[in-house]
């Protein structure tokens, strides 16, 4: 008794070093098994996750992980370990943006705008139909504690909203891991993924305005609208211009330092700058990581001590750091709530009209030698921002406990589904192609 | 608003990502101004964190760190922050373990343990006396709230308690920085503060469990005093001697894995479990890092499909993560507790019988060759555990708010003067010795 209590006293990281040990162990045992299967190791990583976190099932007072699987962070380590995986997300979308250039970028910058633009509209129409046919009545707990003014199309403009966003994470892997994240439908799904979290947040901005009016009985400010959505545009075309005029000489500056570590830390730094400034702008952090990435290029390392190249000094901490956020994402899966068929229904609906929904992005290509399947099913993962949205709607008491749980299987069957899919796509064109 | 509001809901990582950028730019910042003075760039990163912490004075409105300066930490992003940094230092003696050898440790083994057991003798009996002479009288707070059975010698005991214990970071990094991390006086005093660690540790249990059991009124249990001095003996033999059979054929087996990044990922498992198991049975997690280098050889990794050693691939992440732990440790200085003399006097005695007590180290050591002066220098700093002891002490009322402060006016005297100091003895002694 006395060991435990000065433990517990002395060192409260204790559970974040257990549950590191826990999420690295089950990434590199998922990941190693879906390698040996054929299938991308993130695969393995969100199954690893998905087995620690239903532990509970199995081994009912084993419930060491639940903390990790609620929406609002309680536990202090919990949330330690939430903002390591945030920080994976931001260092994978970083690295991500440091392998593609503006050049390549302004290529398929069209093509990329078309999709997104699509890839936005379509799921938000078929999702908002979804949520009519499935959800169809108001949820009791919102009859009662909603105000009159709130509306059921409240509830299905929320979940179109949710259908919007891409999750380009798992996409951006499954590329990077069969080493075609140079193609051109890799390039033209991670543009049109950016535009499409600029697009997914200034609707979800726009729908919670409403929805935070409403509750409030004030009309909307369309002032407020207009200034997020100038703001959201303004931000990568700004960063673009402004960093391409800056950062050589910031660089040069820096390459000066005498102290070890300058240019891994300097760039660390940068691309955590970003995305607090996509945040203070209302935009998702990894924007602007991946804005970072653009920005920052090899030929800017030249003057530095250190003679490797910045995408192999950042690699170690993305190979810490990555895996946890894919593992976490299978941890907040709720095996149990399978068990309920009124969510399997609404999460059958959703899905459908997620998949669905970014099919239509292939129409948006008109290049014949590419692979439009492939662009369609890329788009699929709602993955992070997905949840990060239900989360939203749930503190705003316009999405239910079934609806979220919907939202989450919805998410989880999208984000499972895309990588074997993806991977069938692409070999499939391999074969025809020669 | 709107467009805040909606960042602030989408990503509650946004003060992370500021509090990262700020301590990773005065790290690099403060680090290099103090390399360019030709002092150790770690000095610099605590200078660097002094500056980031009290900016508070200067711009009373800028109370942004104030959160990761309040030892019960309250603030999530805060508790993030410290996790990051706990990880940082776990890093740290990971590396440090990797760079000795159980032959080396051997070797000065006889002679760390005699410097370690005078090492916390000699402080506990002189920190018991200036508490006595300093503190005097039962602060005001605790004659109140006391128990009966409560007597001032039990605050004299908590504060020579959190002089035993030896902050190896800071002295390990030095010997780092100046390229000598293999010379005998390194090794003697990296083998002692271990041991100095599982000695204060003891010591801070046993003055612990006293002081519980005189709040409660229940006579202490020396069967629970005894079973944690024994698992403190245990842990690091039988780690060694346990780790020394399995660790060949585990690390055989993670060879054969396929996924990359699996030495990486394995090497930060086994560090991270380590410490844990450091800290279930009772002891500072670091202890378990520094077993867990110890360990792990050069030699474990033959198999592995990267052909690089495992300290260059760990390198990158304890450039991310170290600096961390120096600047949070230097935000925690309040300046403002300079201004009452009479913590100024508790400081000012607890510092000399600190400096003091760990001087008569180098009275244990008979071999002529070896730099006395610099192994009672190395031991001085008491850092992290030390200010974990003073917040142990704290939260037993044990330790009032002005004791604390000269704590950690202490930690910080002592911490901030060891590594010019050690500079200095090295460098006369290189000049001596040609």
């Amino acid at each position: 008794v006395l060991a435990s209590d000065a433990a517990t006293q002395t060192d409260p990281g204790m559970p974040v070093l257990l549950a590191l040990v826990a999420i690295l162990a089950a990434a590199k045992l998922g990941g190693e098994l879906f390698e040996r299967l054929g299938m991308p190791p993130v695969l393995g990583e969100l199954v690893g996750g998905v087995i620690l976190g239903n532990f509970v099932l199995i081994f009912p007072t084993w419930s060491f992980f639940e903390p990790l699987r609620i929406v609002p962070i309680l536990a202090p380590w919990a949330s330690a370990i939430d903002v390591l995986a945030r920080l994976g997300v931001i260092i994978l979308l970083f690295e991500v943006g440091l392998g593609s250039t503006v050049q390549g970028m302004a290529k398929v910058g069209a093509s990329a705008l078309m999709v997104a633009v699509l890839g936005v509209v379509a799921p938000f129409i078929l999702g908002f139909f979804a949520s009519w046919l499935f959800i169809g009545k108001l949820p009791d707990e919102l009859t009662a504690a909603a105000s009159p003014s709130f509306s059921l199309n409240y509830i299905h403009m929320f979940v179109g909203a949710v259908l919007c966003a891409t999750s380009v994470g798992i996409t951006a892997r499954v590329f990077k891991d069969l080493g075609r994240i140079q193609t051109k439908e890799a390039q033209i799904i991670l543009g049109a993924a950016v535009i499409d979290d600029v697009l997914g947040l200034v609707i979800l901005a726009v729908v919670s305005g409403i929805v935070r009016s409403a509750e409030l009985g004030q009309p909307l400010q369309i002032s407020g609208i207009l200034h997020l959505i100038a703001i959201s545009i303004l931000f990568l075309g700004g960063a673009l211009a402004v960093g391409s005029l800056l950062l050589p000489r910031l660089m040069k500056q820096l390459s000066r330092l005498r102290t070890s570590g300058v240019m891994l830390v300097s760039a660390l730094a940068f691309a955590f700058a970003m995305s607090y400034l996509a945040s203070a702008v209302g935009l998702a952090a990894i924007v602007g990581a991946f804005a970072a990435g653009l920005l920052l290029e090899e030929v800017h390392f030249q003057g530095f001590r250190e003679k490797i190249s910045i995408h192999q000094l950042i690699s170690p901490v993305s190979t810490f750091l990555v895996p946890i956020f894919f593992v976490l994402m299978g941890i907040q899966v709720r095996l149990e709530t399978f068990a309920n068929p009124k969510v399997v229904g609404i999460a059958a609906g959703l899905t459908l009209a997620a998949i669905l929904g970014k099919q239509i992005c292939g129409l948006a290509i008109r290049d014949r030698n590419i692979n439009r399947l492939s662009i369609g099913i890329g788009m699929i993962p709602r993955g992070e921002v997905g949840l990060i949205f239900a989360g939203i709607g749930r503190t705003l008491r316009v999405i239910d406990d079934a609806t979220f749980s919907a939202i989450v299987i919805m998410v989880i069957v999208t984000t499972l589904s895309t990588p074997p899919l993806l991977k069938w796509v692409l070999s499939r064109r391999q074969q025809l192609a020669p």
